[in-house]
């Protein structure tokens, strides 16, 4: 999957060239078969791999000549410009934070994925990487989001809102107010929307979502499994009549469109936010669609210049005389 | 809108009559046009109105006489088997609580609504009202919303899971972990599933989702809002040919059993669980179809016996000795 992967990645981005890190007895056999992609691979052996059940406290500890720890060393060392996985996110992260480190004034990073949204995609942050949060993280995350929105998204003046049960000034818990109230006075490109609502996610209501990692997680998955539902229920409906089967012979090509739009493949590739080097996590179990998806995502920060743009953004945060008295409020 | 709904619930249930608590020359002349309602209704004047706005706090000190003070006490004083409403729901949550006084041994009331599924409907609960719990907060709502789901669902042996980040044991926050070491050991009919995470929901992986209020709501709205822009994509897909515009004529009574299955009126009605009597919050934004069926969720716990239930399960539960020592581990 991963090497089927890296080879449609490498049709649609004929620039880039691989790094593939695994067990040589079992990755040469295939990339041997892939002559184009062989071409551009450069392949690391590596004798350990980190398991999906393994925890990351000890994959940490004991992987470091894992396939996975060897891909992160690579970008911190330069070598690569960014490293792609599909393995067990808590190790993914834990190596991740421990090798690259979090960026100035970051003190946790994030995971952020894209949103299908009535207006087009926006960016929700974190999912799943921070239980609990801060109001001081939640306002990284904002800023964090914003600049990924700019960069890789191309929005000029990305609106960013934080998750909560309601508008109202009162609503929810205490990270929020505060996090809100700090967001209100930061002078950041772009707009801060204030609190948003579960719905407002799929409206796009704003372009950059913040929430901790506990609701980030629900929501996402809430979404999809949504989504899944009303997808067997439109194919059910397809199958209840012999006329909703001609409708759907004739909608076809339409639909087809449709499932193309709504493919969880399409929106493969989670980014770890706040570490000084770029980190995407592919779903475990998508395919080599999904997976040159994930590589997709990785290109595009690297491209557009991400780790410049988001350095130069908390160096202009901080030195803002008016976000240091925001901040010491 | 409430009258119109009653209407349409007298005639679902020709069993029951109304108690309709508002200022009497507004509801007067509407009603006096329904006339096979009026000859079932009460019209009860109130001079005062809780606004959508009002704080709660305010609303309990200095709504006595407002609609939807006399409606709860109508429950209280044995008038009214149940009250809905379709007004603010701090308000109502608040002077329910004042009014009604929670059930022996819960300490926090929850709102209950039901999520269509892949398998058919679940029960989830908290939606709102406590932003956050505790562990036993939890354990609580797992008996609630259990007796609620063999009462008015009919599932026999209802399955009971927690909303999490993961399936495994340490995954989420200490309140979670208590919770589930607590519903491992607690004696109740049914069974307890342990984590769900939230693709479970729409799965209906289990019968009875818990949570706290502020992950519920997060999670209740993103799914509405998910469900709302898959509707918008098919019905921009089906416009977006000719073929596809024929098909859907075609599919159309197909379709249209298909946007009945899915209508959020089909779901209005969220329940107020933990109180001494019933009372039953309908969508402000509905119309009479939708305030009909929340009429409904009251007329079914009403009828299958709900407050007897939910107060012999408590009674068992208390006085079993395995529980007992559950509890106090």
């Amino acid at each position: 999957m991963v090497l089927r992967g890296a080879n449609l990645a490498r049709k649609r981005f004929p620039q880039i060239d691989f790094l593939v890190f695994g067990q040589e007895s079992e990755v040469a056999p295939i990339l041997n078969r892939m002559k184009r992609l062989k071409q551009v691979t450069t392949l690391v052996h590596c004798d350990g791999v980190v398991s999906d059940s393994e925890k990351p406290s000890v994959a940490v500890r004991s992987g470091r000549n894992s396939s996975m720890h060897r891909a992160i060393r690579a970008v911190r060392d330069g070598e690569a410009a960014g490293c792609v996985s599909a393995g067990n996110t808590g190790a993914l992260m834990a190596m991740a934070k421990m090798a690259l480190k979090t960026l100035p004034t970051i003190d946790r990073p994030a995971i952020a994925s894209f949103f299908p949204t009535l207006r087009g995609e926006s960016v929700m942050l974190d999912l799943g990487a921070n239980v609990q949060c801060t109001a001081q993280n939640l306002v990284d995350f904002a800023i964090m989001g914003n600049a990924f929105s700019r960069t890789v998204l191309g929005t000029q003046e990305p609106s960013v809102g934080l998750l909560n049960v309601g508008a109202e000034e009162r609503k929810g818990h205490e990270a929020l107010w505060d996090a809100r109230a700090q967001l209100d006075r930061l002078e950041m490109p772009g707009r801060f929307h204030g609190f948003i609502e579960g719905d407002d996610i799929a409206k796009g209501t704003v372009d950059v979502i913040v929430t901790d990692g506990f609701t980030g997680n629900v929501a996402l998955k809430t979404a999809e499994g949504t989504a899944k539902l009303m997808g067997v229920y439109l194919q059910r409906t397809f199958k209840s009549s012999i006329f909703a089967q001609l409708g759907y012979l004739l909608a076809r090509r339409a639909m087809h469109k449709l499932r193309k739009r709504t493919d969880p493949r399409r929106y493969n590739g989670a980014i770890f936010l706040g570490l000084n080097g770029i980190t995407v996590k592919s779903h475990g179990g998508t395919d080599a669609i999904g997976f040159a998806n994930a590589i997709g995502v990785a290109v595009d920060m690297a491209r557009e210049g991400f780790m410049d743009r988001i350095r130069t953004d908390l160096a202009q945060i901080r030195s803002n005389p008016t976000n240091t008295r925001a901040a010491a409020v």
